[in-house]
């Protein structure tokens, strides 16, 4: 059965336009209270609601950007002189001193060419500064969308889901979903089908795609510009003699993700069958989230092991040294809901005398036991239970998550035909950033 | 005084080439011992040393990847049958039965497209199969280079060296190095040297650029490929009316770095002036790793509070909506010394309600502190202590580590006569390899 790991669901109430309905400072705690029309309550900082202020001259109306900062006020000292519900709150702060950081003329941070923006002369204050009198105003519905004690209802949960899968429920859900080229570059509708599905299942397909070199650019570029790599914008994936990389041998290659050496590892890859003739070379592709919940639930021990040690990724010839540390598993972060970084074949070795931040402190290694997970890791990720295999014909391009759905071949007879695919990089936050624009486009309100 | 924080000592023993003095087995413990030639002694796992065997069956000769992994032999099986020292150490293992993640015909893993590389017929084992005997070579330098218990004598610590300065430390040192633009773009050495500065200051200028679009191409190129943006691969830094970004807007800019909504922000960033007619627009550069030292040498409560509260760094406008959240400072990684973000100017809501990895399990979060220590930083980045300012001149390219440098610039006045920039941008993960590569390629050996 599909496992759908978070939700995205929108509530009715997002349909109409939100206002705060009462609005009451508590000086006591330096928060405001909030309840808004649907019945959601929250609280705010004193502080964060300074710091979010969206009046003309805290935030520039052209570009949305923040035109002060926690430098400009002096957080510790604010005062709340009114409150004022609505379509917007309005909240009244009192003059303040200069904050600590610009304690006494003779600080010199006010020589600067960057003094606070909020700064007064004021002969009645001990130094003859003081920082003005402002009134806040934050739009209702961007505050409950950002509340953070409580954090809003579910509902708000914009986050796209995610629907892992092994081969048996690939294969029960009809396979890789498939759509046409010609029709995914046209349709603004068939584009966000296919980034959402790619977002959802990892992995999606589009057919039809003339066989000649180019298609993964304009592939591509319907999403974002292309993230260039050390192999060039586009590369070709075929048999050469003294190949730099083995992906350019016919050897099998068993299921990796690309580019663990960098940073920000691509986070879509493109691959685009142009001529197949050769004997050989089926296509596998493996939902790592998968296997990490299924190596989660069955030996957590390998799950910490493979989280401790920082591994080495490297790719040192050619006038290259490339390299980066990561460690096989890494923890959910704020920014991707777990991570792990496979590529066998370009690691270097495992750091055993470094230790990850999220190391437990009594954290001891024992080196078999390491290599013990990361062959069962490497066993997991080969198993045809999670391995779903097809062949690409000339015409078929996969999309794909290259930090979730692992991507392998298998061995081809470089002599029986000639086979070459096309290949592409998107970055993960452009792949992001379109999704979340396109979903918001199409519904009422933004993600928190 | 210029502080330098690390060392780059090259020890007389790395002129000649290191071998193998002795080499003997320890199974109880399942290491190797080795001394070498120079008297350096360490141990190493039998499972490393199996796993970054150099023959040629393990490592792929042309492209130097690794052909085998720990999913290939058995680590808790290996047992050695030889040890022999040398210009290689060369180690023998017995054959072992298949390893758990395979054990018995009926896993699934054994009728994978991917079987494990070792594995032969041996009817005397229980499952018909086993996995053959092996002998590895891994080389004396190589080994010396990576050694882990212990690491290698500090000589051996190939990092380039980083000395942070504040105003006063830059201008005693005689201010931001000087490189002619011919002379890089024509001479390795004098790249070399620009990249050494570069690494080492965060900062260097080139004169002598012609006063014409294009240049920052060239000087970038000849570091790497250009890292494209949503601003495109190449971006002017001009007044422009309704501007989509502050940058393109004339008001003062304090000191920030750029693109913190990225999951890799920029490692370079390239500024030419090609035309400053107008009146003002003093430039500012901060070492932001010097500010860091200060402040968790004076106030380490304010960094504690800035390394667990995640910021919402975002650009959400013209069909993007780019995010990503992560502290004004992180701990060192095992890739870079130390990491800040600061942008203020692209920051949505601070998440209050969440907290990083390394977020102490008691830390309890008070807003006004919070935003308290975000005042002080931002108040030490603007200080005239920290802040070094020039005003660029046509022909002027600076270049300089984004995410180390911030940048900044005063108000100019765009009714008294033209002011524009040309900029560009390169990958942290790529300058760092160019710099590796052409250190390797002028000293004796790699870097572990």
């Amino acid at each position: 059965m599909l496992a759908r790991v978070t939700q995205s669901v929108r509530a009715a109430a997002w349909a109409r336009a939100l206002s705060v309905a009462v609005a009451e400072a508590v000086p006591g705690e330096r928060k405001v209270a909030v309840e808004f029309d649907d019945g959601f309550a929250a609280q705010y900082d004193y502080a964060w609601l300074r710091d979010n202020c969206m009046c003309d001259a805290c935030m520039d109306a052209a570009s949305g950007q923040k035109n002060m900062c926690a430098y400009d006020y002096n957080a510790p000292a604010l005062e709340v002189t009114n409150v004022r519900p609505g379509a917007a709150l309005e909240v009244a702060w009192a003059p303040t001193p200069l904050p600590p950081w610009l304690g006494g003329r003779s600080n010199a941070a006010l020589a600067s060419s960057y003094p606070p923006m909020g700064m007064v002369v004021d002969e009645a204050s001990p130094d003859g500064w003081s920082i003005a009198a402002h009134t806040s105003r934050l739009d209702a519905e961007w505050l409950y969308e950002h509340a953070y004690a409580p954090p809003p209802p579910p509902a708000v949960c914009h986050e796209p889901p995610t629907t892992t899968w092994n081969a048996a429920d690939l294969a029960a859900a009809g396979g890789v979903v498939e759509l046409d080229y010609a029709s995914y570059l046209d349709s603004d509708d068939v584009l966000y089908d296919a980034l959402s599905s790619l977002s959802d299942r990892g992995l999606i397909m589009l057919k039809n795609v003339p066989a000649e070199r180019g298609p993964v650019e304009a592939v591509a570029q319907r999403i974002a510009y292309i993230k260039e790599t050390m192999y060039g914008r586009l590369f070709d994936v075929e048999s050469t003699p003294e190949a730099a990389n083995v992906a350019n041998t016919s050897i099998s290659l068993a299921p990796h993700m690309d580019l663990c050496y960098y940073e920000s590892p691509p986070g879509l890859q493109l691959l685009h069958a142009i001529t197949t003739e050769a004997t050989g070379g089926v296509s596998g592709f493996v939902d790592g989230f998968r296997v990490l919940e299924d190596l989660r639930a069955a030996a957590p021990d390998a799950v910490e092991l493979l989280s401790s040690v920082p591994l080495t990724f490297h790719y040192r010839r050619d006038g290259q040294f490339m390299r980066f540390r990561r460690p096989l598993i890494e923890a959910a972060s704020h920014n991707e809901p777990v991570a792990f970084n496979w590529s066998p074949q370009f690691e270097g070795p495992p750091r055993l005398d470094l230790r990850t931040a999220s190391a437990k402190p009594d954290f001891e290694l024992n080196a078999d036991a390491f290599y013990s997970a990361y062959g069962l890791f490497a066993a997991m990720v080969r198993d045809p239970a999670y391995l779903y295999e097809f062949r690409m014909e000339s015409g078929d391009m996969v999309v794909f998550l290259n930090r979730r759905v692992l991507h392998a071949r298998t061995e081809f007879d470089a002599a029986s035909g000639p086979r070459l695919l096309q290949g592409t990089y998107v970055n993960m936050d452009d792949f992001r950033s379109k999704l979340r624009a396109m979903k918001l486009a199409r519904t009422t309100l933004g993600e928190s």
